[in-house]
Parts: C-alpha cells; sequence; structure tokens
C-alpha cells in the first residue's frame, strides 16, 4: 500500500492565515463538494448486533457503530422509558419516531464513518416544544443529540449511544423578510438551498453556500459556524447572523432573535452558541442578515508558473476589485490529475482557504490513519495552523483540540459547559476533549 | 425652556434594523465625531472636598463625581494600602502613578459627566505584567478598571469610587504584520490612528475608523465592539479581529491570539471578551484582519424629496456597488439647520446606522432628561431597536439593559461575570444592572 498525499489550496486565506482541513479518504470516497447528498439522506445503519435497539439489516454492514469504533464510554445517564415515550407524545403528538428503519439515517453521519444507536427520534415544530421536550430530558437526565441535516465531517450530528434525536426538520418556517436591508429571520431547520431560492427570488442571496446545502439546515449551518463558497467575500456568520433564538438545556428560551447590526447591550450572548456544535443550546431560530444579488458572477481561471506568481496574483485581484473577490482558489497541477483519476471527477475546480490534504490508499487502514494524524497534527500546531479549521470538532476531532488550544482555554470552555449545561445532556461527546 | 427634537438617521442600515443611539446634550456640548479629543485627554477632575484622595483645584469644578451625581454605592473591596503600593511598585517599576494631579485626566471621562476617584494608575508594558497585577489585585479584593484612551460614551473606562485605573498606554507595540494576508498583531494600547498609519504605508487600511481614533486604543476598541465609519463595507469587529491575548480576573493568561480566519476548535472564546467592556477580563493584544488599501475613495451627496426615494437610493446604491459601499448616511433638512445654528458647525456631514437624538436645550437639566429618557427607551423597545447600539453600557446605562435584553439573557450574563470574575473586580459597576 503506497499512500499519495495531495495538497490542494485553496486561497481564499492564504499562507500566514491558514485553515488547515484534513482529511485521510480511502479512494472511491466521495469528494466532499461535488457528492454530498442533496436529498434526505438514506445512509444504511445496524448490521451490529451488539448495537442494542438497532435494527439488523443487510443494507449497510460496513458502517460499524462509534462505540466498537472508538475508544469511547457511556456516561450514566438515564435510559428511555415508556413513560418518556408516553410523554413525548404529549409534547410532539404523532412526532416520536421509534421505527428502527426510521432511525437509520439519523444514526449514521453521511462519510458512514460513525454510528449512533439511539432508539427516539422527535420531531418539534416549534420552539415551545423543544422548550418541554429539553425540561423533560434535563429533569430526567437523558442525553440529547441535535440534528439538522446530518452533513457534518466530524460526526458530531449523531448520537454516540442512544441519545435521543432532536430534529429540526419540521422548523422550516421563514419568519420575516425585510425587502430593504434583506434582513431574513427563519426557523433553524430550514434548507440552506430552499432559503437561497427564497431570498434570490426577492433580489438577495444567502450569505453562505456549501454544496451540502441542499440537505443542510441553517441553525446547523449556524451551530457549526460553517463556512463556505461566500466566505471571502461576505465573511462569517459570526457577523451575518444577527439574532439566534435558543433553548438551553433545561429548556429555558433565550430569544435573542434581534435584527440589529449594532447592539452592543450587554454581552453577545449569540456569540457561544455559533460554533458550539449544539453543546450548549439548541438554535431553534435564525436572524441573518442577506447580501444583494450581484448582477454577475465571473470565474476566472488561470494558470500560474509558481506558488510565488500565485500569490501575486491574489493580491493584485483583491486590490482590484476589493470585497467583490468572492473567492479564491488554488489547485496545483499533481493534484488535479490525481483528483482525476482516483475521483473520476470530470471538471475538480470547486471550493475556501484551508491544505485539504487528501491521502489515497487501496482500502481504508486504521494503522495508516493513526500513523499520519499525530505528526500531521503536530506539524499543523507548529505553523500555528487549526486541527479542523472549519469543520469543527464534533466527536472526531475532540481529542486533538490541545493542538489548536492552549490548556487555560480548554479549562474556561469546560467551565462554560459546566455554566450552560450542568448535567452535560447536551450533545455529550462531542466538542470537548473527553476527561483523561 | 422648549426642548427640541431633533433626529439624524444615518442609513448604514436602514429601517428594519435600526441601531438606536441615543443622547441628551446641551447646545454647545461637542460634538461626538468633529470635537471628540485627539490628543491626550486633558480634563479637569477635582473640585470635590468629599471625593477623598481628589485633589482640589479651580480648574474644572464642574465634574460631579459619580458617586454624588447617581444612586451608587461603593461595594465592598479593599483599599489600597502601601502595601499594595510597594507591590505595585515591584511588578512596574517607575510605573506607578500616585499623584492626584496626573490621575484628574483618567478619572474623568471625556464628555464630563462622570468622575472617579482612583489613587492609583498602573501602566504595564507587557502582558506578564498584566497578569502579575491582577493577581495581585484578586487575592487582596482590589477592584480595577481597565483603560484605553479613554473616549468612551458611557462612562465604562473611568472609576465610579477609588478602583485601580490600569491604563494600556504604554502596550504600544505592533507585533508582526502580514503583507499578504493583512493580518496586523499588536498590544493592545496601540493608538487606532497610529496602527492606520502603520498599515497605510504598507497599503492595507484598519477595517475601523472613528472620530477618536486621535486618541482611542484598539484595546478599548475591541472591549467596546466599535463600530464606526467603516462598518457597513468591512463588518463589524467580530469578523475582523481573529484573535485576542487576554488576562482573566485572576491573572491567568488567555493567549487566543491566532491569525486564523477559520478555527472551529471549540469554543470561539475572543468573543466573549469583545464588547464586554473590561467587565470578564483585560484585553492585552489583539490579531486583527487589515483590508487593503482603496485605489480611490468617492463621496456622493445627494438630495432627495422624501424618505422613500432615500430607502430607494440605498437600495440601488447597494445593489450597484456591492461591499464597496463604506457608508451611507441620512440627514433631514431640519436636522441640518439645526446642527448648524446651535452647534456652529460649517458642515454637519459625517456618520452608521443609528437614530441620532439630540436634545438641544438652554442648559442641562436632570429633569428633563429624566422625564425623556425612560419614554425613549420604552418606544426603542417597542421598535425592537436598541438603547445603545454601538455605544455599549458602561456605567451609564447598565440599568436600561433590560429594555433590549429579556430577563433569561441578563440572568446568563450575571452567570459569565460570576463564571469569568467571581470577585467582580473587573470594571465593576458597569455593563450589568446593579442588582435591586
Amino acid at each position: 500500500m503506497v499512500p499519495r498525499l495531495v495538497s490542494r489550496w485553496p486561497l481564499g486565506l492564504l499562507r500566514g492565515c491558514p485553515g488547515w482541513r484534513l482529511a485521510a479518504r480511502a479512494p472511491g470516497a466521495p469528494g466532499e463538494q461535488s457528492r454530498r447528498p442533496r436529498g434526505p439522506l438514506k445512509a444504511g445503519g445496524a448490521g451490529d448486533p451488539a448495537c442494542r435497539g438497532c435494527s439488523s439489516t443487510s443494507r449497510a454492514p460496513e458502517v460499524t457503530p462509534t462505540r466498537l469504533r472508538y475508544p469511547v464510554q457511556r456516561l450514566p445517564f438515564s435510559e428511555v422509558s415508556a413513560e418518556d415515550l408516553a410523554a413525548f407524545e404529549r409534547i410532539v403528538p404523532g412526532r416520536v419516531i421509534t421505527d428502527p428503519l426510521e432511525l437509520e439515517a439519523s444514526n449514521v453521519d453521511w462519510l458512514k464513518m460513525v454510528r449512533g444507536c439511539s432508539q427516539v427520534l422527535l420531531r418539534p415544530r416549534t420552539t415551545d416544544e423543544v422548550s418541554h421536550i429539553l425540561r423533560h430530558c434535563y429533569e430526567r437526565n437523558l442525553a440529547v443529540t441535535p440534528q439538522g441535516g446530518n452533513t457534518g465531517m466530524v460526526g458530531g450530528s449523531v448520537p454516540v449511544f442512544d441519545e435521543i434525536i432532536l430534529s429540526t426538520a419540521l422548523m422550516n418556517q421563514v419568519l420575516s423578510f425585510h425587502s430593504v436591508s434583506g434582513i431574513l429571520e427563519c426557523q433553524a431547520g430550514c434548507i440552506l438551498e430552499e432559503l437561497s431560492q427564497y431570498v434570490e427570488a426577492r433580489d438577495f442571496i444567502m450569505p453562505l453556500d456549501l454544496g451540502a446545502k441542499g440537505s443542510c439546515h441553517i441553525g446547523g449551518n449556524v451551530a457549526t459556524n460553517a463556512g463556505g463558497l461566500r466566505f471571502l467575500r461576505y465573511g462569517s456568520l459570526r457577523g451575518t447572523v444577527l439574532g439566534l433564538e435558543v433553548v438551553l438545556a433545561d429548556g429555558t428560551i433565550l430569544n435573542c432573535l434581534t435584527s440589529l447590526r449594532k447592539d452592543n447591550t450587554g454581552y453577545d450572548l449569540k456569540q457561544l452558541f455559533i460554533g458550539s456544535e449544539g453543546t450548549l443550546g439548541v438554535i431553534t431560530a435564525v436572524s441573518i442578515l442577506c447580501p444583494p444579488r450581484p448582477k454577475a458572477v465571473n470565474v476566472a481561471f488561470l494558470g500560474c508558473p509558481g506558488f510565488t506568481e500565485v500569490l501575486q496574483t491574489f493580491t493584485t485581484c483583491k486590490a482590484m476589485v476589493g470585497e467583490i473577490l468572492s473567492a479564491f482558489e488554488f489547485m496545483d497541477a499533481k493534484c488535479m490529475e490525481l483528483v482525476r483519476q482516483h475521483l473520476g471527477l470530470a471538471s475538480p475546480v470547486q471550493g475556501d482557504g484551508n491544505l485539504h490534504l487528501n491521502v489515497t490508499a487501496e482500502a481504508f487502514s486504521a494503522s495508516l490513519l493513526g500513523a499520519l494524524e499525530p505528526y500531521v497534527y503536530a506539524w499543523t500546531a507548529e505553523q500555528r495552523g487549526s486541527v479542523s479549521a472549519e469543520h469543527g470538532l464534533g466527536f472526531k476531532k475532540r481529542d486533538v483540540l490541545g493542538y489548536s488550544k492552549p490548556s487555560a482555554a480548554v479549562q474556561l470552555m469546560r467551565q462554560l459547559k459546566l455554566l450552560l449545561d450542568p448535567r452535560g445532556i447536551l450533545n455529550p461527546y462531542k466538542t470537548l476533549p473527553s476527561q483523561a
């Protein structure tokens, strides 16, 4: 087995401010932007008799349960009882899913690398319903995994054990749109592509765009602080998200759904929830600033003799067109050739400011991954890079947080988690490192 | 006395997303942008024998001590002893200021509305010095007011009683600048205008600009989440600030001085400190993204027959030039006339997305202010506006937070304060409402 390392350097942000996004994939694995499922996910689950509560079907025997694949121990949360199910049925009548077949897609991530064993999926429609659900779970010490479109890269949106899945799929209403300012207020479960269509019909665009737009939810985008194709031009969600409504672990509704661009009244609490991957609260509604739709979009494909010239081209473009430059990406010749050869993509030009390190090998190998990852993370830390760029930590990368953040910061993060979710019921086993 | 209400509507953000900035001024008071002091402040203090520790001079008898003008009670912090002074002298030798004359300018805000009675001003040069100072203060239960350029509007940067003033004035070193990405790392006490000159010589500009740029510090800008003249084009500091170094109340140094635009590794702790007005930690260094210097700046002054046409003009401009539109401001004819007449400004065109409500009267009247403010704040809350826009709460507006934020949010803010500063020594009497 001869692993090949391929680098694709999208220069949205260039050296000096790189965000390293690292992934090791087997050949034939889906390319991130091109093959991300655009409809509801239909990944198979099950096939593991040891995973209590999961059905045993032959559809996707390859997805090993997370608890078997990774060294992780279930925390002492309660188990869902018949009384709990009855209580949920009273809160969201007809929207308590316990059929194992229906649960499969929500137990497995789209990369098919992690798989939980949840036996209950809840589909609230309103913030009040989310509040009642969480109040019940908090009192009963039941763990909860909030789930949007389940398109994340790091296993943040599926349960690890038997956490209750709280889906935002039915929270898909636009609440308001202001045709002069371009401010959209909507529920967290709105699908990004549908929001795009909604605002484009009104001569605006969403300030973010992703390959997963056909299935990802705006609430999930905010919870993971998604970057995407328009980051260079319109900036991060920390600027474009104007307000949030969030339900805290104990069911308290925190209404910070303002539509103000300037509102320095107290601490900006919404920032706590942006990018916290559902571990500090459940986002139920979003207020977001949409830019006017550009009159035209132009793409230039340039060939440069060397990396120095790539940097010069970026500087020149940025100076000439300013903030109108939406994206800038660089791929080397070797990378283009390998992507064409291994992934069968006719035109590999897609992309946002990270080093995409793709390792191709004959088959997935845990030992190869185990040998590569510490080296790559240590090197990334040495360059003052991020081990996760815009993808977050989720389940898979929580234990490498220390490469990118000092211990005082990790300690403060733990204190914030304890403050906001003292029983730790919200998306456990995610974001924060496992306690040694 | 016939108060006249004048509205100036800068349409950076327009109706639907207004940030109401409210102030009542006597005629002849300085206009915010035009008369803000650009050198070190030389406001007189003292003149009040009841204010222990302040010298009694005749230079500025008009500035009533805050504790006499406002209903506020000193909290049970320790008082600075000779042993404390000796300890400070060991930490910052030669930079412990106790001369009442030297302290005057730091005890009074530039609006001359609030005045503290601090007897000690410390001028650290390094983060380690700040850390040692705070560790000592934390152990001794001494209250501290961090101070940058002291140019704020809400009394956030001066002591209320005898808090120790921790000045960032000597923390004025540029740490690094990256000529391709435009990322600047500098200490918190760098003066905004000097940073502007530094990056402009390298073909970049600072992403913010303020009338107070000649004296305000970048650390203070970040601590108050300053808006300013470039907000519309380059967005808020929450997007352009890439990293912060902060010293916590107990002296812990939190190094989040990354230069990454995408770094979703754990919670984004720096957001806690942006806009928290020195109440959660002392910002000691800043990493900030500077945009390329525009090739040209054009200003158009247009006359519109009515407000509908103003909105149409804004929409058209934004659609035509996109993010290159830096600012958009609207003043009605009555406003221009009154500003010219009362404030003696030849050209009143300056400005960022708020309703500037200027009330002109023969003299300052506490009873007029007391009659107007609750009405204006209640009306603002009804319109879902902010009672402070970009100016923060500081001392003067902390008790009106409830107009803009629900009680669950205020409660969470209090919990965050308690978590990060359990003894409450950092900038007490600011931001959070006084406990009833």
